[in-house]
């Protein structure tokens, strides 16, 4: 995949091969930068976390590794840096509880969810972030703080309850989420694969809503 | 990992390797089959499904890939038997369903189910078909096979509702628990990880339950 927006592979930058100079670091500024993060994305879209390397993403960006270093760092913090930019229209569903009276919260969190699993452009990313954090710790961590602190935190906050118990309410609420994702879109287990989404919205938004804000 | 009923390393077959006369497959036996089994079952937990080979498992059991196909066919297979035999605990779920009265039937699944996760020695190969299911798609089959006919569909028949309406309400019911799995124990996202099983069964078991036989 390449970013439209970014610079095709038809216009490369004049010399990119080999160390880059510390004049050519900074003057690659932000299109560099953007161009590494779109690269590093597609890589462990494809090739999950374990099978990416920098090499392969500096490869891919035209660049020379030590840029990809020095804009990110570790694999593990490029990693971090393009999930975030995956998984970011799934972290907008803390706005889509926070966005409304809390009574319409589960439903509104469930039809967000879903609706960001139904839209392929949305759901490959997602699909990879799940793979890499199932198989590799590296990668379960970086999940585990984005899904926690971006996600569910300020879902919690939403609450108006004791910390602890609110995140553990939004846990399960997300607990069903997840699971409904795993069972439709990665398994794809019948009837669920192909059951109309209004019908699990039915189902399931009481639910998300009964462990938000149940007694 | 061995099987501390099979034949140990310390007591060979006096030949064993190459590849095996018509004579030695049939005297092999039951024996021979367990140990491949156990040697399947054991390359797929460490190694996952696409890193195991058909040549890995026949080394570690002490016999010619050809004796693996000759019992079990090919790699998908084998992965079918082992997994059935990793997934067995699993599958009596259906059994905490069906037996005892229908209405406590969210809480003995949800009880059961935590329980095999709980659990050390199930929890390992349990991870380890969670880990190939969702990377690779033979794997993913297989997986969707078990726990739709030998487990969903089971709990769905105790329901006493058209099959599909059934069905769907036990994929829901599943997709709670599976959830759970994922958080508590695959990502491990505090505080869900380290909560009371007691805690998490009085919120989940009525959500099951409510899956299963709610309006």
């Amino acid at each position: 995949m390449t970013d439209p927006t970014g610079p095709g592979p038809d216009v490369p930058p004049a010399r990119r091969r080999g160390r880059p100079s510390r004049t050519e670091t900074e003057a690659a500024g932000p299109a560099t930068r953007d161009r590494i993060l779109e690269a590093a994305r597609a890589e462990f879209s494809e090739r999950g976390y374990e099978k990416t390397s920098v090499r392969g993403i500096a490869k891919a960006a035209g660049v020379d590794a030590a840029l990809v270093h020095h804009y990110f760092g570790t694999k593990e913090q490029v990693f971090e840096a393009a999930v975030e930019v995956a998984f970011a229209p799934a972290l907008h569903a803390s706005a889509a509880v926070e966005e409304g009276p809390l009574d319409g919260a589960g439903e509104r969190l469930t039809r967000f969810i879903l609706s960001v699993w139904e839209n392929p452009a949305t759901r490959a990313p997602l699909l990879a972030i799940v793979r890499s954090a199932v198989n590799n710790e590296a990668a379960a961590a970086v999940f585990r703080r984005l899904i926690a602190v971006q996600l569910l935190r300020k879902i919690a906050r939403r609450l108006d309850l004791p910390a602890e118990e609110a995140e553990l309410r939004a846990e399960l609420a997300a607990a069903q989420l997840v699971g409904i994702a795993m069972l439709r879109y990665v398994i794809r287990v019948e009837p669920l694969a192909s059951a109309d989404v209004e019908r699990i919205v039915a189902r399931v938004a009481p639910v998300v809503q009964g462990h938000l804000t149940g007694e």
